[in-house]
C-alpha cells in the first residue's frame, strides 16, 4: 500500500519524520505495532461519515473480540434512563470492595463513531482487571445530532445509576472524544443540579481544545495516516460545529470556577499523542485550584494507544486506571 | 550575532525548526524569552570548563540579584556537615507551620558549574513565596571530584540536619543535575543506614538517564546553542565518567526495589525539555510500585525554565513546588 503524502505538511518532509526514531523507552511490542500502523490506510477525518463508520466498526469489533479472549467479562445490552448502554461485568464477578461502585465509560470516535464496539474496547479489560461494572454508553453522535446530545445521554445514565449508587462511588471515564465528554458531564450535571460522580478519568482528551506544541509534534513523529497531520481542532468536528476554545460549556477546564468541581481526575496519554498538550495544561489547571489529578504520559506512545491490548503499556495504563478508581471511589 | 548552524543534526533543518510554532499554551512572556534566547551564544557542553562556569557564573549571578529583587529573603554563608552551604530564609521569618521544617536544594550546572550563585536561583524564590529555611548545598563537581563525591556531600549536609530536624520533616529538591543528584541521595542514605526524607522535588532530570523522545523533539523545538542539540546523556557527564543507564546507583529508577523507598516525590520539566522523558518514565516507575509521585510539564517551555522569574510559568511551579513540600513534609 503506498502511502500517501498529500496530507503531510510541506515543512515536513518524510525524511525529517523517519529522522526521530520510535523512543527507546517504548517497549519492543510498541515499536513492532508502530511501524506496522506507518503502512495502515485509514481513512481521514475528513472522510465521509459512513467510510469511518465502516472502517472504525471492523478496528473496534475485531479489538472487542480481543479484548474478550483476553479479559473473561460477561456483557449485558439494555438500557439505562432510556440511552442504549452495555454493561460490562467480570466473569469472576464485581469485586466485594466495588460491589457498592459502578463506572460509566464514555467511548472515543470523534463523536461520530464507537458506538457499537468502542466502548466494549475500553469497558473490557477494566471491568475484568479491576473488577468493577462498567456501563459502556452509546451516546448520540454527529452528524446525526450536535452539542450537547451526548451530554445528555450521559446525565440521563446517570441519573438513574443515582438511584442505585451514591455519587461519590460512580466514576466516569473515557478515551479521545469520550475522555472530552467525560469533562463535559461535569457542566451538564451541574446545570442539572445533580450532585459530582466520585471521579473521573480523561484519557487522550480532556476538558479543553487540543493545541499547544503536540499537534505539531505528533504530526511529526506519527506517520500514519490513522493520525490527523497539523492542526486539529475538537470545535471543528461536525459535532460542536464551530464551539470556540474558550467555551466553558465545551471546554469547562478553561474556567477556574469549573476546574473547581472537579472530582479526583486522572490522566493519560501516549508522548506522540496530538492531545498530550491539552493534557498537560488541563492537569494544572485542575492542580491550581487544588483539585486531585494525576497525569501519565507514555513516552513514544500515541492518541488511544491502550485499545491495543498486547502492548506493555496498555496492561500498565489499565493498572493505573484501576487503582484509580480503587483508591478515589466512595 | 549570527547562529552558527554546525551544531544541529544535518537532519533539520533550520526551517523544519522553525516550522514547529512555539506553544500556543505558553505565556506571552515565555514567547518573548524564547525568541531572544534563540540569539543567545552560550558555550556548548563541549566547551572547557573554564569557558562553562565564567559563562554560567555571570547568568546565574544577574539571575540571583534579580531573585533578591523580586523575594526578599536573607542569605547566610556557612557550612553543614563540613560542606560549604548557604542558607536562604524569607525576611518576613520562616512560617509557622514549616517552623521544624527545612529544604536542602541541590543546583543545577551539569556536574560542573552553578555552586556559586545557581543555588541561589533556586533557593529564593521557595524560602520567600514558601516560607521555608532552605539550605543550597556547593556540592563537589566534576571535573576535580567524580561520583559519588557529590552524593557523600549532599549525605554529610543531611546528617547535620538530622540532628536538628526529624527526617520526615526534611525535603530535597534540585533541578537538571540537581534533580538527578536528588533522586541519587536516596541511594546514598541507604548505603550511609539515614533514614529517608519526607518528600523530594527531581525537576528537569530524576533518577533516570535521558532518553526517549524528548531530545530529539528538543533538537528541534529550541534552537539556541544555549540547549544540547541531539544526545544529550548524563553518563557521558565528566562527573560520571561512562556510567551505564541501567547503574542503579546513578540511575536508581531503573529499579523497582530503589524506587519503593522514594518518598512523595514532584517532578517538573517543560514541554521542550530534553529531560520531559526522563522524567515522565520516572514518575511511572515510581507510581508502579505506589509511590506518590506527581508530574507536570509546561507545554511549550524548556529546560529549567524557572531560573527567570518573570515567567508566568515559574510562579506556578514555585507555587506548586511550594505547596508540595507544605502537604507532604511531617
Amino acid at each position: 500500500m503506498v502511502e500517501s503524502t498529500a496530507k503531510v505538511p510541506a515543512a515536513a518532509p518524510i525524511a525529517m519524520i523517519d529522522a526521530i526514531p520510535l523512543s527507546g523507552m517504548a517497549s519492543p511490542a510498541a515499536a513492532r505495532l508502530f511501524a506496522a500502523m506507518k503502512r495502515i490506510d485509514a481513512p481521514s477525518l475528513e472522510s465521509s461519515v459512513g467510510e469511518l463508520r465502516a472502517y472504525y466498526g471492523v478496528l473496534d469489533r475485531r479489538r472487542a473480540e480481543e479484548m474478550r479472549r483476553r479479559f473473561p467479562v460477561d456483557i449485558e445490552v439494555g438500557s439505562t434512563g432510556g440511552v442504549p448502554v452495555k454493561i460490562v461485568t467480570p466473569r469472576e464477578g464485581v469485586s466485594s470492595a466495588n460491589a457498592g461502585r459502578v463506572l460509566i465509560n464514555l467511548h472515543g470516535g470523534a463523536f461520530m463513531w464507537g458506538g457499537e464496539y468502542g466502548g466494549l474496547v475500553e469497558s473490557i479489560p477494566i471491568a475484568a482487571l479491576g473488577g468493577f461494572t462498567v456501563v459502556a454508553v452509546d451516546y448520540r453522535q454527529a452528524p446525526e445530532h450536535v452539542h450537547p446530545a451526548a451530554s445528555e445521554d450521559v446525565a440521563a445514565v446517570y441519573a438513574e445509576l443515582l438511584d442505585s449508587y451514591t455519587a461519590k462511588s460512580i466514576g466516569i471515564y473515557g478515551c479521545s472524544a469520550g475522555g472530552v465528554l467525560t469533562a463535559q458531564a461535569i457542566v451538564e450535571f451541574t446545570h442539572m443540579g445533580l450532585p459530582m460522580p466520585g471521579a473521573l478519568g480523561t484519557f487522550c482528551g480532556t476538558g479543553l481544545e487540543f493545541g499547544g506544541d503536540s499537534p505539531h509534534l505528533a504530526a511529526l513523529t506519527t506517520r500514519s495516516s490513522k493520525f490527523p497531520k497539523g492542526e486539529v481542532r475538537l470545535g471543528a468536528l461536525p459535532y460542536f460545529g464551530g464551539a470556540a476554545a474558550d467555551d466553558y460549556r465545551v471546554f469547562p477546564l478553561v474556567s477556574d470556577d469549573w476546574a473547581r468541581r472537579f472530582p479526583p481526575t486522572l490522566m493519560i496519554a501516549g508522548g506522540r499523542d496530538f492531545a498530550a498538550s491539552s493534557l498537560t495544561l488541563g492537569h494544572r489547571r485542575l492542580a491550581s485550584v487544588d483539585c486531585d489529578s494525576r497525569l501519565f504520559l507514555f513516552d513514544g506512545l500515541w492518541h488511544a494507544f491502550f485499545a491495543d491490548p498486547e502492548l506493555p503499556e496498555s496492561g500498565e495504563a489499565y493498572d493505573l486506571i484501576c487503582r484509580f478508581f480503587l483508591e478515589c471511589l466512595g
